[in-house]
């Protein structure tokens, strides 16, 4: 027997719309390309969405067709998250940090359509336009006085004439939630990008999720500027969730330095901010070299790849900024974790709480995890057993688009690629990824914690640790480490820094010191480029 | 196209299963029938609330079967809320406070299979017991110990020992998110009571929205004190959000004076409690006689009826304790309005803000808002049109239980019988029941707002306006008021009391002091008996 409440399906569209009708007068607010701070209330911006929904249709962009953006985060981006997922059409964020042959590979996968793109990345469009075999129509995200003076780029149409050419009397569509509503490929350290195709049930329930107290806690008190790109998992879905709570939004644009962030933070009066770890580094260098204080955030949320403690003292410590450390994945829509305290931390020492904090965090309801061992028995959640991660939910993929490399699942669960810890409490831990991890003489030494004793020194601007070959122990930790500009660091120095802080037989057996360590398209360390290049480094030394 | 995320339905049960992982050590605390306070942890409910499933299996109850209640807030209540919901039965939460012929009418109407009861209600159960037709199962909500010696119903079963009969390795089922999960009566003041059907999914969804920071805002570190009935709406879904977030939960049991509540709110560090305006008034009497405070408690949502703005302030200025004005309807499941403040409201003067605050609040994400003139034309958002207000989303009716009345609804849109204005910012403020409003010389007069007014007079206890015939006007508004106990206070000195507080023709015609006003089974005014007694005062006078 069926219960008799109304049956409305889950839209995109339907977060934009109760953006516009309960919190019309809301701003957002975007650093553009053309170089100036630029504002927009939900109202217009749900109006122009309806233009641009219209225009769309008018190309001949059909349900479940692709359209590509190639853009910072801005308001005509987050104008085409609502008109192109809104209008049935699925939209496909590409990251324009990437190889130009990767965007082709990407794009032909996805079969776009149409490509939307932001004049910054005018040369690379151009470097694609010949070669991607099914976009037939490019749009640059400008109005007509900023539009290139030639280009090669045939046809090439502008933005604002497209919202100009129609009106907004558009009604956005009623479907099944479950049709596809995004795409974001994954940046593969390994193989080629495989797509995850999120839908709007998915969507939505996980904006939900997010906005509750317990995750990134949003309210329409609150004015969020997510750093973290609108081409990386969908901003975290801070795009979605501003809607549905009714917060105002900053968009930094391209303007990602520390001063550039800090500006807008004041001036704006950002309460919330979300990013990868180095883009904080480059924040809070710029706010300590300046001995500047943050006057309004105060919340930062940081996910992507682990926080270092020392990062999170600073901003707690030294600014009064809480941090949030959240953990997800492409695949989790992403947000899975977040290390919020419960009730029984409160009356504990600020160092205490860190060490809560620092942790990945909880599951968010919804959201469903395991630990298993070699043979993939579980693993009990006493915070010492450590075993491969999986998941499982509502916004976890079940597979890649296009059925790409089979089906990710291991009985019905989702395996991340993480080895992890999971407390009593459901703190979940991540001592390293699957594929990272040290296996010395039979036990396992996790790199993560390694490189966060590495950081935690002030010497160290960035640390990676990756398993050498060893002849007697299979494999040891090898320390990769750029110093600081101007210090002196030595490796005996460094490596006497471990002592104390970790099991003896956990420190690293060597330490390499390099100008650069390379990073992935989305900010990560390239640990696999790392061991290629320094893997046989234990067994040269004999 | 369809997103290619996993399909898991949206269950009540997996809500439980989140807080017995996450918050496993998480505390209930109830105020027990027996006359203790007992604690238990959401891990050891879980597992009673499994071995509760099996029993309810050898029972013989089958998916889509009603299970009925008569019951306090209380653990052994919550572990019925997830037993039966969970293993696919219906949980139909009975109203204590109906006459035995309601009672009957309702438990036959609903085709109830077993009927669990709190000891206190035992005489209204055996007065039930061989009148309804469809129970075969009668279980009373104690252990061995305090089963009545005798009783006249027969084989009758003791909760304790069906816990103890059976295992806890039950697995929750996995079924469509669309089956239903819990029934409610709605207690209509006129006609027979209607059912109200909710599902798994309208549940789910409606925890979410009313868990968000701009709703009820529950964290892990809330401590909540539901004192709105679990028999009444499912006590506001808060057993559902306080596991969706690990919150401490806190029943009352049957103890819901002034003195007991705060005695509770103290032992307990209670954040967070939720009710009528009645249950506030008898506790917020009881604490301005001792002369105490709140050590804890910060937010009190008071919904059900209209908040007097003297309560909120006395809560708000007089004990710092934040007002949370809510509405919904049983329809509603029950939450669709908040009155929580937006950024805007942040810089105002407290009494501007308590303004903000004193309306029904704006539409929760998910709950579309309306309200249409006479002719059913939509009216706008201006803050001064008033119009009935009309409600759709994903945890609002479609039809009552067994069709019952017919489609209650208008082009897609459920009427909920209140006239409202709704503001710019989309906050709805109701004015009126359709039913109530005074048309006087073709204009509506709002009795809400006159009643808001008299009960700002410190002299009155309570008060009621009703529409009186009137020759001359058609209707005028009548003024029924309770006195405080012990306090002179005339007609002439309560209608000038009026002057500058309101429009001189919304006066109030004549005051009829009476020693109660008739409640019904809710708590609620019941005014068409008012009308019935009075409503020819006006013109007897001439």
């Amino acid at each position: 027997m069926n219960g008799l409440m109304m049956q409305q399906p889950l839209l995109i569209s339907s977060l934009l719309m109760h953006a516009e009708r309960h919190h019309g007068a809301q701003e957002v607010v975007s650093r553009r390309v053309e170089g100036d701070i630029h504002c927009i209330t939900y109202r217009e911006l749900a109006a122009r969405s309806r233009r641009m929904a219209k225009a769309l249709a008018a190309l001949g962009v059909q349900s479940g067709q692709r359209v590509a953006t190639l853009a910072w985060n801005g308001y005509r981006h987050m104008e085409l998250y609502y008109a192109v997922s809104g209008s049935g059409a699925v939209l496909h964020t590409l990251n324009p940090r990437l190889h130009p042959d990767h965007v082709v590979y990407i794009a032909d996968h996805a079969e776009d359509q149409v490509l939307f793109f932001d004049m910054t990345f005018l040369p690379l469009v151009e470097a694609v336009a010949g070669r991607v075999k099914t976009i037939k129509t490019f749009v640059a995200m400008t109005d007509r006085a900023h539009m290139p003076k030639e280009s090669k780029i045939p046809n090439l149409l502008c933005f604002e004439d497209l919202v100009d050419a129609n009106n907004d009397t558009f009604e956005w569509p009623t479907f099944d939630e479950n049709l596809a509503s995004s795409l974001c490929y994954t940046s593969g350290t390994t193989g080629n990008p495989k797509g995850v195709l999120y839908s709007h049930r998915s969507t939505v329930l996980h904006t939900f999720a997010i906005a509750l107290p317990d995750a990134l806690n949003v309210s329409a008190r609150d004015t969020i500027l997510p750093v973290v790109p609108m081409f990386h998992v969908n901003a975290w879905g801070l795009p979605y969730a501003a809607c549905m709570m009714g917060a105002k939004l900053v968009f930094p644009g391209a303007g990602l330095d520390g001063k550039s962030l800090y500006e807008l933070f004041e001036a704006e009066k950002v309460t919330i901010s979300a990013g990868v770890p180095t883009v904080w580094q480059g924040l809070l260098a710029y706010v300590e070299a300046n001995g500047l204080k943050f006057s309004t955030m105060r919340r930062t949320v940081i996910g992507g790849s682990a926080c270092p403690p020392a990062m999170m003292k600073a901003f707690e410590q030294g600014y009064d900024v809480n941090v949030l450390h959240a953990w997800g994945m492409t695949e989790m829509s992403p947000v899975g974790t977040a290390a919020v305290i419960k009730g029984k931390h409160l009356a504990m020492s600020q160092d205490d709480r860190m060490a809560v904090q620092n942790t990945q965090g909880r599951a968010v309801y919804g959201v469903d995890m395991k630990i298993v061992g070699e043979n993939g028995e579980s693993l009990s959640w006493d915070g010492k057993q450590s075993g491969e991660l999986l998941v499982r939910g509502p916004w976890v993929i079940n597979e890649y688009f296009k059925g790409e490399g089979g089906s990710p699942l291991v009985d019905g669960w989702f395996p991340t690629g993480d080895v992890a810890t999971i407390d009593a409490d459901g703190y979940m831990h991540i001592t390293d990824r699957s594929k990272d991890v040290i296996k010395s003489g039979g036990e396992w030494i996790g790199s993560i914690d390694l490189e966060n004793i590495a950081m935690a020194n002030p010497k160290v601007a960035m640390a990676a640790c990756i398993a050498a070959k060893h002849t007697k122990w299979d494999e040891r930790p090898l320390l990769i480490v750029v110093k600081k500009p101007n210090v002196e660091l030595t490796r005996e120095e460094l490596l006497a820094f471990f002592e104390g802080r970790i099991a003896k037989w956990w420190t690293p057996d060597d330490v390499v010191f390099v100008d650069a360590i390379p990073l992935g398209a989305t900010g990560k360390m390239l640990k696999n480029r790392l061991r290629e290049q320094y893997g046989d480094q234990l067994l040269k030394q004999g």
